[in-house]
């Protein structure tokens, strides 16, 4: 009997909770761990082991680079603290700096697995034409100093549904498996002088969502024609592609589970 | 001839300009030049001596401290250079770093002064009351993490209007001529979460803004009454008034003239 109990209290029931943050990139080195440097995932770990009192190890739904922010982030962790999850939230975004806050939280099956779960991921990327912008959106949105044509954007974002190789929108020197990913939505919507590119895909590779932009840029300005994407997407070869365009207009928009 | 041609050139028709300007005051330690550090002032007197082929000193309407927005500052300068104002602000914000915009332009007579001249100025600050705060306004809003009761704060603020001796809201240590300052308007509203609270005013002392603010959260929480406002005024002595409140929810809207 007390062999037993006191096995339990060493294993005690595990939880597996499912986080979704938000967070602004602008002051970040990226999601991923790095020494020295401040990153989301050692600023979320730090907060969360204050709380649940024991070392945390946070997974995300997708790592996201320097600058680039967060609407919806997922992110699991396992605990065996049993603090009710409005509690957890709140202690949460009491500890974490103003950059980041969990938007919200729930229990997961133990197998739950915020990043091989994860069914897609939907990125936008804000792109302001004005001829002046406004200053207090400089670390938010792409401004680029002249008028694009969006139709032709529009036409070129749509070659790039599919399951496609995308290994020319690769960043140079990156090694995965495969380069094929199943992009469900890529579409460029405008109001005003901002323009959108939405993108929802199975999958992304690193830098993939700023080289698309940066050769829809191209496009936009009469550099490319639209059908030259279609082209770019046969070369398999990031030098065909155009240059990866800057952090501070993207935006992880969410993940489907 | 000569001569008089030579005095000429040496001595051209001199220009004053008004120009507009916006800025994110996050990376700036506020609006004055001060020696190692970032201020708009040095950023604009360097982007504007390029384009002008001078040194350049900006006369601003309002001294705005570190953190503090401007979506409306007036600047005049004086030049000799007859760049075509289109062309001025077009130099003038490729120029400029991403966080300040030369909104717009205009010639004045010479005895314009930005500062002397201006009739009033317009701040608003914003408030955000909403449980969980969105990452991404955190360098633009003050969130508070109570509810407030917009009523009294209304009531209170009302209380501020008026020519009035504001020495219990001026920074403690400040040394001016009079703290009497004509306040014309100083109203709260709300809209969901979000509080703002505007003030205009012949002038304002300094931290005078943030210290109402500081005193109507006070009222907002119920620590204070707002009749309290008027008795706090009449002590002038800013141990009465509230903490200054930070200065990342404050913008300069408007400057009269």
């Amino acid at each position: 009997m007390n062999l037993l109990y006191s096995h339990a209290k060493k294993m005690p029931e595990s939880r597996n909770l499912k986080l979704v943050l938000a967070y602004d990139g602008s002051s970040f080195m990226g999601w991923q761990t790095q020494p020295g440097v401040r990153t989301v995932q050692d600023t979320c770990e730090s907060a969360l082991k204050k709380i649940l009192c024991h070392e945390v190890r946070v997974i995300a739904a997708g790592r996201t680079d320097s600058g680039v922010h967060a609407l919806h982030q997922v992110i699991n962790v396992h605990t065996s603290n049993p603090i009710p999850m409005e509690g957890l939230l709140r202690a949460a975004n009491a500890a974490l700096p103003r950059d980041v806050a969990v938007v919200s939280g729930e229990e997961q099956p133990p197998d739950f697995h915020a990043r091989i779960m994860a069914k897609s991921k939907t990125y936008v990327y804000i792109i302001d034409t004005s001829e002046v912008f406004s200053p207090l959106l400089s670390r938010y949105v792409l401004h680029v100093r002249q008028s694009l044509d969006i139709a032709s954007m529009q036409d070129a974002a749509v070659l790039l549904t599919g399951q496609r190789d995308f290994r020319s929108f690769q960043a140079a020197g990156s090694s995965v498996i495969t380069s094929i990913r199943d992009v469900r939505v890529s579409e460029i919507s405008a109001r005003g002088q901002r323009i959108f590119y939405r993108i929802q895909g199975s999958g992304f590779l690193r830098h993939m969502v700023r080289n698309i932009v940066g050769t829809l840029l191209m496009v936009g300005t009469g550099i490319l024609l639209p059908e030259d994407v279609g082209v770019i997407l046969e070369k398999k070869d990031r030098r065909y592609a155009g240059p990866t365009a800057p952090p501070e207009g993207l935006y992880l928009l969410g993940v489907e589970y």
